[in-house]
């Protein structure tokens, strides 16, 4: 076994001095390559994660579809259908997006412990991606009838099942020690490392078997228990980061620090799995575009006199509400990515922030579609420009406050080089915050200068993009201005100058 | 600059030491993130290309919904209505799907150039994604209404468009020579490199420069000169092989050869690409399932007297459909992950044998749903039925072709292990051949039994995922039971036994 791990390792190191000249990138997935290939039927996981990270991203946007096609009447007052869509189908979105995100968090966490997977593995690990992409709809069953028990018993029968199936790969991997975390395989109280983590998985399928009784007996209790079960480690983590900020006391380190719930979310996995997300965000309303809104043939020749043209112009709202949303969804993960490349490792409560902001980044394209949905000046297209505006601040607060909370603990969270370095602190900053500042600045400005509304939300779709091209120069201006400002001895106009120059070669 | 390029290697070598105890993995990613942040602006390019292939594997597969969503009336024949779909939408889907690829395969060639980016760059790509994104519905049109020109200027346009930003990130990056591969950055002649790619990229929009001025005199025309344009790498490619192949010379190398036509493509985003495609269409039925069958309360109050089961009853036809097809396309991934693992470099026959498998697979929803649609032993259950065997058929067959052409030349695309080694060429085999086989077989049994094709089709859809969990160990017995009828002096029933319980063990 030793033989089987260690190989690797060697031929890496070999691997990397024979490609002193091609490109490192290339040299590391050289690496990565040969590091999986080392026994037949061992493998690397990463490419099945990478997968389990698409699957669950799609599932967690899904219940967007059904909000964005409710159809609004044209008579009808925006407020009251909002207020409809809220209640329902909004909620069952949030909700899933919460309830897939814990299923893959727990997901997270197992493969954290599994780093090899084999055949076996990665059959058992696609039925459990099964149920999971059936948990959305168990839910919405269960949000459209809570009076009836069904809906709570198919639920909690998936959530058994993959209790189940994950217990079984727990035990599959702990009887083939060279497919786990070396830490874990060179321990010697292998056993009790198994039966715990086999405790914190089954725990999950004991409280849903418990919830499928009670709904027999006393619905109202069965919900509860669920809600525990769903929400708990979230809650728990919660409370335990405001105590411990708030009392200043250091958490005492548990004893068995390999599969706690405060142990920090693979930062690769959530980038994976923030970028699905993204992505099928950022194309939601394309695919819309494509299925619906080609013309027919006939309607082309009968209502509009055989002109292409005047037939595409009637859709022009639409191809203008997916590029503002693809812009936004685009800039937005731009700036996740930047955040997350001055990140080391991502704390439950970061992944928690990074669920909220995927979140609201999900309705997003809802709201561009509802702004350009409704005639000009009405008091329907305001309201959906505030919503969007509202929901483009939630999303990128969020954004931020991941960035708080990593400065909190930036001893473990952040790289060494942002630690210490002001201007990359001040830059980052800017970028988090300008989609909040201008989305609040698009709101109170349509607020007060209500008929001009859609004209200055289209003003911020475009200057949005290019503020961000020149966002380095722009802070580096202000910069020097503040300093012109407050302290003008030490802001000599030669430095401010060579600090420009220095922003437009970088 | 060259102190840029150097610090991340040696940083690296540090971590490696400092992580001798921890996971092999982990400090390849620690690894990683350090490279990506020697410097503030400096980024590794990987994140920005895996979300650009998530959203193009998306967008290839966005024209399956117009096809997935086409009702069938209960009276008509499914013999003509597939006639119909076929004509039109089926061609545009794959179609679709090729153009995109084709988009795809440019973009993986610019970025195997341009190794790192920065932040413009990655704004600038995208950019490029929003229009390739856009490309579906532009061809769309195109199909719809053949005889008009808006459909093929506003494909030409944005092909222009994405290939200006493509020619503006090739400035952009050869200006600041740190963002290129190395080999090229410390290659004398980098502006000859810089003029080559352009003139590569040029050339597309200048052809769609042309065909858009023909599709104003001559529109046939310019639909040749765009067939040529998109297919041209392929034929060429294609045709280069064949004869290669049929001459059994050696194919000349280039002089310039970072920038060739037949340069591989980068292994891991043609398995990003891959993994996104099989994602999005293991969870299509899903997506519809969520979406329209969540029953009314109205409904199941008037309709079923407000039993909630029987409601549901009517729709187990799709619920089977959805696990039937994420079975299937899940299973197919799994063949392409245990085929990619022996593969290290994919040569463009390959990426377009995989882009062939792939446009199959986008169909297998599509065909699991037509088969649980209709009344059980009519006649379009048991047409439906085949379509689908045929379409698993060819999508398991073209990837049976990927193995066949990377043993073509197996010095360049496969491990040094997997040369030599004859029974993993076998199980590897095995596993390639078992959908095409089971799915041929399946479609002479409907042909046969036609009165029971429905229980054959079920029956295969259980046993094919049984049948890989014991794979391993059929191909042995199997192979043991061979030995002993051919040369039965060299079986001797120790061996077998043993090899059983090998089988078992790995």
């Amino acid at each position: 076994m030793e033989e089987i791990i260690e190989h690797p390792v060697v031929e890496g190191m070999e691997e990397r001095k024979r490609s002193e000249t091609s490109s490192f990138l290339e040299s590391l997935s050289e690496h990565r390559s040969t590091q999986s290939n080392t026994h037949g039927s061992t493998q690397s996981s990463q490419r099945l994660l990478a997968y389990s990270d698409a699957l669950i991203s799609i599932i967690a946007t899904v219940m967007i579809l059904p909000v964005a096609h409710t159809k609004i009447g044209e008579d009808e007052e925006l407020k009251e259908s909002v207020q409809v869509l809220l209640t329902t189908k909004i909620g069952v979105y949030l909700m899933t997006f919460l309830i897939v995100t814990v299923a893959w968090a727990a997901h997270v966490r197992l493969f954290q412990v599994i780093v090899r997977i084999d055949d076996c593995l990665a059959l058992l690990n696609l039925a459990c991606m099964m149920l999971i992409t059936f948990l959305p709809y168990t839910f919405s069953l269960m949000a459209t009838f809570p009076e009836n028990h069904l809906g709570i018993l198919l639920f909690c029968g998936c959530v058994m099942v993959i209790g189940l199936i994950q217990a079984l790969v727990v035990v599959y991997a702990f009887s083939r020690p060279f497919l786990l975390k070396e830490q874990i395989q060179t321990s010697e109280d292998l056993k009790v490392y198994k039966h715990h983590i086999l405790q914190v998985i089954l725990k999950v399928p004991v409280m849903c078997f418990l919830a499928s009784i009670f709904s027999f007996i006393f619905l109202q209790l069965s919900y509860v228990l669920l809600a525990m079960v769903i929400f708990l480690p979230y809650i728990s983590q919660f409370l335990k980061w405001c105590r411990s900020k708030a009392t200043g006391e250091e958490e005492t380190p548990d004893p068995e620090p390999l599969y706690q719930a405060s142990e920090p979310l693979s930062k690769e996995r959530l980038e994976a799995f923030s970028d699905g997300v993204y992505a099928i965000v950022a194309t939601l309303l394309i695919l819309d575009i494509c299925e619906d809104n080609v013309p027919d043939r006939e309607t082309v020749k009968t209502v509009y006199n055989g002109s292409l043209v005047s037939a595409l112009s009637d859709y022009g709202p639409e191809y203008l509400a997916y590029f503002g949303s693809f812009v936004t969804v685009g800039l937005l993960w731009f700036v996740h990515h930047s955040l997350f490349l001055h990140v080391t490792k991502t704390t439950r409560f970061m992944g928690l922030l990074n669920a909220f902001s995927l979140a609201f980044v999900g309705g997003l394209p809802l709201a561009y579609q509802l702004t350009h949905e409704f005639p000009r000046n009405s008091n329907n297209e305001l309201e959906a420009i505030q919503v969007s505006c509202v929901i483009i601040f939630f999303a990128g607060i969020n954004q931020l406050g991941i960035w708080v909370v990593a400065l909190y603990s930036e001893q473990e969270t952040l790289h060494r080089y942002v630690r210490y370095a002001g201007r990359d602190h001040i830059f980052m900053l800017a970028k988090l915050a300008l989609y909040p500042c201008v989305a609040l600045g698009t709101f109170f400005l349509t607020c007060i200068l209500s008929q001009f509304s859609a004209s200055i939300f289209h003003l911020m779709e475009i200057t949005v993009p290019l503020a961000f091209l020149v966002l380095r120069l722009l802070v580096r201006v202000a910069l020097a201005g503040l300093r012109l400002v407050f302290c003008p001895e030490r802001a000599i106009p030669r430095t401010i100058l060579e600090e420009e120059q220095d922003a437009l070669v970088t």
